[in-house]
């Protein structure tokens, strides 16, 4: 026996020494990622908007000459996702294609025309010791973006980070690895022959869990993690990072049709948010109708909806006045972001009762009420606390651009930093300059 | 030996059931904690300004008429510290007495009469489809704040919190929990004695590490969490927390005497830096002399800092411009918070090796160039990154009163969200309320 125990120990102490050893080397190969981009970091944010710019520019080009190079990259990708198996609708979400890289390219154009979010003065007082202090914007420095499949992705983001004075590392989905290989690859070049840091954009080849979970603790070289994908990635990302995190995106959105709302209207804001594009993060998956318009309103919305063949799932109410056209809902229903056409429903008593259920059940993204009533409008605005709190309009707004901030990178759902739509301005902080004269405390 | 294994797995079971069990009531006694918080945040966000300032002026009063039952319960914190052979500045920072409690109750009536940071209005837009998008400040929600021994925070943090609308969980140290115990039920029942709902304030009274530990991880009902004291406690937070955290605190400030400043100046800005008050974050720890005016400056500073006994620990060339007026800087002492009168001493090159090495050795907080050349203030500004660089004038200006913010949670030395000294406004997040008469998309 003890020699049985002595073999056990020696293989413990063996894979032990192999994980460590893995460990080791995952840290290491994440060290020395980390240690270029800050060293890039500085260098970017000493850059002017334009020499900025003139960088994104160069990328977009280079995107667009290497075109065939990328959609080579992408096939394999392709071929392996269709080898596994992988749903119609993501292999869709990984496919590039000429006139898909001119978008990617246009928007990185686009991305170079919009206003400069550094060296703005947010504040500046003179106070009465003589000191005069200036608030002014400063980059982040590195920022660390953790995505899913579409590779557009990691040109979007490394465009808006470098636009706004910041390195990033970028890690993609193994689905996606050679096409993010391939575009990193291009702008990475261009950077170089614009005489600049191609480590302004790196990309994570090591598309491993372990990876991921280290770069989620690399406090010391990375100033924001930004998750960009579903709520599988984003609680994991929350519950593993040391590193300051953003969440984004997971959107259980509400609509609540009060006693006084246009019904036409109603049903017009319903149907756009649940139709239009429903595996969006602003899309509403919750319907509240206040009682005494549910008789006449569900059926309304039932006949538009069908247009889609939206299911939906209603509490008690809901299925004794529609009968057939709904299905009983689970409890589930009611925390859950289909990203489908599928609507939970809920015949609520009154207002109060349609925002204690938000509170209790939203992910805090996009709201709405259709009313008339200011009283209900004003309450409602004022009781909900979500990112995006609308009177009448379809929450399919809640974006950077409808928002008029210009590309956004993500959509916060927490209260840290920045809440909504996050665009260049969001991917800034500031400091403190203060110029004085001598003084002493 | 199978009896000997299998009594070695029962006794493991069984210690990881003990930790299970132990670790299962933390968790339980966290979430109803949290839980009483969350309804509280719910209730404060709702109040008026005029109600969240009554609040303050009733929990100010009730300081005071409960004086004598606070300074019982210091005295028990102070014998127990005595017995522990506390050093003598740490029981003077425990320490309450009439006047004392006098302060922190004006402290609180200071904060009510600050402008409310809720409901302001940042930014509007009206679109061209005509939605009107408004930005208006929100609370946090619920905000964590973990501190050592001076039991004051406990009251200035509360104050800022609910004038800020939002919710508190306080953790102080096992050193002061009878005065923190003291003071919160004082708070706490001057809020019930209003008619509000005395969860705006929370103490948490275990103050094992492990209660501390989970109290990090509360991500469901704990918004933000900032974590007030030294060094080693900033990290086991950092490190720990998946709570979104707002580091605050460690100051490793330098100052930087140019070739070009007056001598006179920058010996004033550097006595008054690191003499005023060495304890505290924005004291100088770092002294960074160009090499053209060292021989001069040197004996200056020397003697002028000769008035607190400073110790000066110098690089090479310090040592042989001061011969036994410095003694040999080790590289350690570059990375030094001292809070001591202790200055690290170092002869640069020139302009770019001051900034280099604040690059390299700061913690982000303070840094200031002497200089007459406008050239250099402009290139320092702008190249070094730290919360506030100053020009010409003490970092000890860098607080919440000073810069006009009024009183202050903490320095941050991080990036998101907040920067410098957290207020008021620091507190606070905010919501887009998006008005619309039908618009979809």
């Amino acid at each position: 026996m003890p020699g049985a125990i002595a073999e056990q120990e020696k293989t413990h102490r063996q894979s032990t020494e192999v994980l460590n050893h893995m460990g080791g080397q995952i840290v290491d190969y994440l060290n020395t990622i980390g240690q270029k981009a800050k060293a890039a970091a500085h260098e970017l944010a000493l850059l002017s908007a334009g020499e900025r710019d003139r960088a994104l520019l160069a990328m977009a080009n280079a995107l667009e000459s290497t075109t065939e190079e990328i959609l080579t990259a992408n096939a394999k990708d392709l071929r392996a996702a269709r080898e596994s198996d992988m749903s119609p609708a993501m292999q869709d979400r990984l496919t590039l294609t000429d006139a898909r890289i001119a978008g990617i390219a246009a928007a990185l154009r686009e991305c170079a025309a919009l206003p400069d979010p550094l060296g703005r003065t947010l504040e500046g007082i003179t106070r009465s010791n003589g000191l005069v202090i200036a608030k002014v914007s400063v980059p982040l420095g590195v920022v660390g973006i953790i995505f899913e499949s579409r590779p557009n992705v990691a040109v979007d983001c490394a465009g808006l980070c470098i636009k706004s004075g910041n390195a990033c590392i970028l890690r993609g989905g193994k689905e996606a690895i050679h096409s993010n290989t391939a575009l990193v690859a291009a702008m990475r070049a261009s950077l170089a022959s614009e005489g600049l840091d191609p480590n302004f954009i790196q990309l994570i080849e090591d598309t491993s869990r372990e990876t991921a979970t280290a770069m989620m603790k690399l406090n010391k070289y990375i100033d924001v993690l930004i998750p960009r994908g579903g709520a599988g990635l984003i609680s994991a990302v929350v519950e593993n990072a040391t590193v300051p995190v953003i969440e984004t995106g997971i959107g259980i959105c509400h609509a609540y049709v009060d006693d006084t709302a246009d019904l036409e209207v109603a049903a017009s804001i319903v149907h756009n948010g649940k139709t239009s594009r429903p595996s969006v993060c602003n899309a509403l998956e919750c319907l509240l109708v206040h009682q005494s318009v549910a008789a006449t309103f569900l059926p309304i919305i039932r006949e538009r909806l069908s247009s889609h063949d939206v299911q939906l799932r209603g509490c008690e109410k809901t299925c004794g006045i529609l009968g057939a056209g709904a299905v009983p809902a689970t409890p589930e229903d009611y925390e859950t972001e289909f990203l489908d056409y599928i609507l939970a429903v809920r015949v609520v008593k009154d207002i109060g009762a349609a925002v204690e259920h938000i509170r209790v059940h939203s992910s805090g993204h996009s709201e709405v009420i259709v009313t008339q009533s200011l009283e209900s409008a004003n309450r409602f605005t004022r009781e909900v606390d979500s990112a995006a709190v609308y009177v009448n309009a379809s929450t399919r707004y809640t974006d950077g651009g409808e928002f008029g901030l210009g590309a956004e990178i993500g959509i916060s759902t927490q209260k840290l930093h920045a809440r909504g739509p996050m665009g260049l301005r969001e991917l800034v902080s500031y400091k403190y300059v203060i110029t004085g004269s001598g003084q002493v405390r």
